[in-house]
Order: C-alpha cells, then structure tokens, then sequence
C-alpha cells in the first residue's frame, strides 16, 4: 500500500469481527513496529500479545479504553530497566512513552495494510496488566493497540488545520 | 512510495546537505502528521518550523541533540491549555508525549518519501526554545525534528529481535 494511503486511510476501530488474527500477521506488526526510530538505539520495547479469549477478557476488564471485543491486543511495553540504564532517571518516562508511541504508529499503518483495524489505547490499570500478563517488575506498559478484522467503517474525523502549523515563530 | 519500504528505509540523518528545504514540503509533512490519532480527538499538537539560519542557531544552541546542521527544525508542541482541559491534569503529559511522538512518526515516513532525511531530537532545553520561537506560555516543546537533504547514508542499526515479543503472557 502506499504509505500516503495508509496514512490517511487508518482509521481507530472500536468494532471487530468475531475472527481471530494469525500470529503470523500478529508477528510482523511487530517486526514492523521496531523499525521505528529508538532513542540512542536503547529498543528497550517489549510487545505481548494476547489473543486467547478468556485472557482478553482479562485485559479488557481492567483496560476501559478496550471497546468493541478485539480478538487480539498488543501490550506495548517498555523494559524500564534497560530504559534507565540507557537514559537515566530523569528522561528514561518519556523516551519511553516516546518510542512506544512511534513503534505503535508503525504497527497500526502495517495493520491497516493488512486490512485490520487498531485502536490505540491509553486507559488501563498497568499494576493489574503486569499482573494478568505475569509481566517482569521492570516491564512497564505503555499503551494498548486492540487489533481485529474491523466491523465498522468510521468517517475521518475532521483535522484542525488552523493556529496548528507556524513558521519561523509563533506568532497569533 | 510503499508503507513498508517507507518504514524500513527511513535512517535518523545527522548530516546534511547545505540546502533549503520548501516551505510547500515542509507543510506537507505537517499535513501528513495529523492523520495519526489522537487521544479523544483533542489535536493539541502544534508544528513550529524554523528555516531562517540565524533562528535554527539558536534553536541548535539549546539542542544538543540536534547534529549536522539541518536547513529546518520543526519544533513539535502540545498546547498544553486544551490538552489539560481535554484529558485532566493527569494523564496530559502521557498523552502529549504519546500524540506528538506518533504525529512525528507519519511525519518523518512522509519526509523519507520525499527524499529528505530526518532526526528526532529529544535532548533540547524546553523553557529556552519557548523564549526563543516566542511559544505562548502553554505551548510545550514534546520533541524536536531535524530536516534536510540528507548528506550521508547511515546503515539501519540492527534490530533486536529476541526477547522482543511474548504471546499471551510474559515468559523466560
């Protein structure tokens, strides 16, 4: 697909089939995602994907931005382990949000490639979701991408295009 | 240009050709950068673009992340004063990060496809650049991006694949 098509025909899906996704498709959103740029190279993103029922259910429960019963959903994590030890303290939280981020918006144009509809996620319990995925202390999640065939064809919200974009300096 | 292709061929470019970039693509590049999503729709992103030498030196000046002297500096912000007013007090510093960082993802793809090469900069000094670009007082600096014509052909740094992805839950 062309890379302006994807990224303007990509659209959140809160609607999925009742039909699961092959761990292969799965497998290369991730082989896709990490070619996303890394802060100093530091790739300390770490993916869990779950797709059996009765553990979706599980996430769901504690992750009320999961709309819309997904077969599958992508715990985007970051290692805050290697995170530290590569950034340090002090930048280590949002180089994290910040590469997870640029992975997971390669991942949600490769799905849309595929035909699959995503959602990126932003609420849930992350204490309860190391706990369900029996997450290491130092895996930290950053955000959710519910993955499915999509049930639904949404409109493209409208982009504000007004006092978004100034050159040189900010100026009213 | 293919999505994948995009995907896999874009480098982290940190030296450049001494040579302006057009105001045209540069604007396309914002065009394309706010397709991605955006948490409840806010779009509190803002783009502030510096072409003018004298004003990409002294943005590099407070930038040591910023290398090889590019032509353009886009400076990503959140209006912080609807992004608080969107998402509450809580969750407005995630979610700016989250936004601009997948904002910037489309926005360095559609810049690969034009030829031009890109950095994401996160090391930069935010209350400095504020003063600098004359930002009103709720406009954050999220991440800087470094644009030109790229005058190197770095290889891709290999990608670390074990240890990267889990099915279902977490384990050794």
């Amino acid at each position: 697909m062309n890379l302006q098509d994807a990224i303007k025909g990509r659209r959140s899906i809160r609607k999925f089939q009742n039909k699961p996704v092959s761990k292969e498709l799965l497998t290369n959103l991730v082989e896709m995602a990490i070619w996303a740029p890394s802060a100093s190279n530091a790739q300390a993103w770490r993916f869990v994907i779950a797709t059996e029922p009765e553990l979706v259910g599980k996430i769901t429960t504690v992750s009320p931005g999961v709309i819309g019963d997904p077969p599958a959903i992508i715990t985007v994590c970051q290692d805050m382990g290697v995170a530290r030890a590569r950034w340090g303290e002090q930048k280590a939280e949002v180089l994290a949000c910040m590469d997870a981020a640029m992975a997971s918006q390669n991942l949600i144009l490769v799905a849309h490639e595929a035909g699959l509809g995503t959602c990126v996620v932003a609420s849930f319990h992350g204490k309860s979701l190391q706990r369900i995925l029996n997450l290491p202390e130092t895996f930290q999640p950053e955000l959710l991408i519910s993955v499915g065939w999509p049930a639904e064809t949404p409109p493209a919200p409208a982009r504000q295009k007004e006092g978004v974009l100034f050159f040189e300096v900010y100026s009213e």
